[in-house]
């Protein structure tokens, strides 16, 4: 008796549907992988694409049986094309391939995981193939929101996140009308460093940045939620995943992780998406949208759960975030430049050549490079500029 | 870029869409209009009923200015119409015109908040006529659920609940596929004797058990939130809401009330709706669907909001949630016995003639008076011979 809850299918084709997965031997890639393989009635892996470990590639080749497969390190093709010796499956390198991949008309779904600044090209060509997208790639919104929005009007491509927070937003978003969002929060587990003095940071070293304390990452990601600046690229992301402006995206810091954001209505009424923090979750949500596929992930017990808190992000202990919201507000090129010098900032606090204190201060720095710039080239021109001033700030060494 | 995540709108007619108020000076009533008259250009209130408070009806009928008014009590009929003398206002009398009333052509959504089983019929008639009913009164599923899911299955009536908890599964389950529930998770605030020792539960006194920690309202419900017995009513509810059997819906205690009720599906993924309580939200929730419209209902402040905390409903130290799954596993007409025992069991504990922990007891023989009946004659004839059992359950008078 209830009304029909269910939006229409707005996937192209029917079930199995086929899915490219650029970067599959990253993190996000491997997961994915595993989630598809459950699911063989619904999904059909037709390529699969990975930067230089073409030995890792090969295998998940033998094992998965796509129809074609590229590595984007041209060096690299006569080792894979002879790991591969004797199946039939395709072989290809290099980047163009891996743009054609995501463009290729048997594919349905591109989950685009490759990581950094070399995924937004091939991201960006599947948005204008009219492709489903699992976004799980950042750089392609942080650098190019603006291009990718207009590509996807163009095309009708569906950008569905896989990243936890916006997977969250989505999931609360779907059935809701348009222009009935009053404020996107995205939650923050605030880092190792939440309760730790403000007097203390100039003394933390790389391995306590990179202890993360609810799951383990990578160096990089996990310094950038030790500085927030991980939530103030989520912050950018979701203003173009969602059309909401940085003034109704707000941060809070929820330390257990278990709330995955928030979407408040413009009715007073709020939703949330909770569970056992799991990354094989969201990218099952992108791969079975608009559907639910059964599986056995773990589920939050409620008895079992401790108490849930929620706190302010404190915006002068970790200026990054207040970065992010500036880069967002000031638009053009402004965050493609942000990200790029809290990359070299990071790489330059990991290698012990600044202070954890410093990395703002480098972000800043690079923000100075931004200008307007209109195009791809454009933007990766401002991310080079901006690498560059983030390099030539000169710090005192660390204690 | 987003997939079209709006489901297509399943309400007949145009904005303003016509509103009938059954039950119009009861509490939910009350809130039903403060709600309805912030939206003239969604909301025109058609008409109002009440049962015998005609000096209230008439003031409301004065202020918002419906078509017609009826009083279910014959012998206020000459009150009521002298009182809206001089204004076009057509007025009738008697449960027959309340039952007309909710079948009108010129009415679009029902809203039922008629208390108790005099609730039933008009509401069923609603539902019969094939109204978008928004659902207050809980009798019509715990008496007569799958009488009511027939109807609409025959009529293509749409039911929004108003409860809070239904609202929150309802509005975390817009926009998801069908067949994806793994489970409904209802949450409750534990009354006021979540944390007293079971063994000084015979002492419990009626003052004692109307002071609910979290809001205040009528005494009846204040005693089955004390029980727990008004959770149970509304696992029931839910059953026949939702189409989810006993076994997958589960109760959580959650002293702060801020979490309404969670769905989880069975990708793992699980949706909270969340808020400050405040009827008026699910209320306006109900009206608008599909649509939300802005107000300024209290927002949650997450930087403000203390620590949330789950745990286990203790079903032996509270026995009527287990007896209410029971009743609905037994199904038939063991959850109108269920119901109408208990009406009695609350009215002898609040006069002093039973203890707290007697109400099980008589709930148990109220349950013994279930037996097959397919008619809602028949289960009203089932409600009053579970009130006889009850009533005649002879205990020790309290200390």
């Amino acid at each position: 008796m209830l009304p029909d809850l269910r939006p229409p299918a707005p996937r192209p084709g029917d079930d199995p549907r086929g899915v490219a997965v650029l970067g599959s031997t990253g993190s996000i890639g491997v997961q994915t992988l595993d989630v598809a393989t459950r699911f063989p009635q619904h999904v059909r892996i037709e390529s699969l694409a990975a930067g230089t470990r073409w030995e890792e590639l090969a295998e998940q080749a033998r094992r998965v049986r796509p129809r074609r497969v590229v590595i984007a390190d041209e060096g690299a093709y006569g080792d894979l094309r002879t790991a591969l010796g004797g199946t039939d499956i395709e072989v290809a390198a290099g980047a163009e391939a891996v743009r054609a991949l995501a463009q290729a008309p048997d594919v349905d779904v591109v989950v685009a995981a490759i990581v950094g600044v070399a995924g937004l090209v091939p991201t960006l060509a599947a948005v204008e193939a009219g492709k489903t997208v699992a976004l799980a790639n950042k750089e392609s919104l942080v650098v190019a929101g603006a291009l990718v929005e207009a590509a996807a009007a163009r095309s009708g491509a569906v950008v569905v996140p896989v990243d936890s927070e916006h997977s969250a937003l989505f999931q609360c978003l779907v059935g809701e009308p348009a222009g009935s969002v009053a404020r996107l929060i995205l939650t923050a587990s605030g880092g190792p460093f939440r309760e730790r003095p403000a007097e203390t940071f100039d003394a933390i070293t790389p391995d306590e940045a990179v202890a993360h304390p609810n799951w383990s990452m990578g160096a990089k990601v996990s310094v950038d939620s030790a500085t927030l600046m991980n939530k103030g690229l989520e912050v950018i992301e979701a203003r173009w995943l969602f059309g909401v402006p940085a003034d109704r995206i707000d941060v809070v810091v929820h330390p257990q992780s278990v709330v995955h954001s928030v979407v408040e209505f413009v009715d007073g009424s709020s939703k949330a998406q909770v569970g056992p923090p799991d990354m094989r979750v969201p990218i099952q949500v992108a791969l079975s949208y608009p559907e639910r596929w059964p599986a056995d992930h773990p589920r939050l017990d409620w008895t079992r759960t401790g108490p849930l808190t929620f706190e302010a992000a404190d915006r002068s202990r970790f200026p990054c975030l207040g970065l992010a919201f500036d880069a967002l507000r000031a638009g053009g090129s402004a965050p493609a430049a942000l990200n790029a010098a809290n990359e070299v900032a990071v790489a330059r606090f990991l290698d012990g050549s600044i202070r954890f204190t410093d990395v703002p201060r480098l972000v800043e720095a690079g923000l100075a490079a931004a200008r307007p710039a209109g195009t791809l080239d454009g933007l990766l021109a401002v991310d080079r500029d901006a690498r560059r001033a983030a390099d030539a700030v000169r710090t005192p060494t660390p204690a």
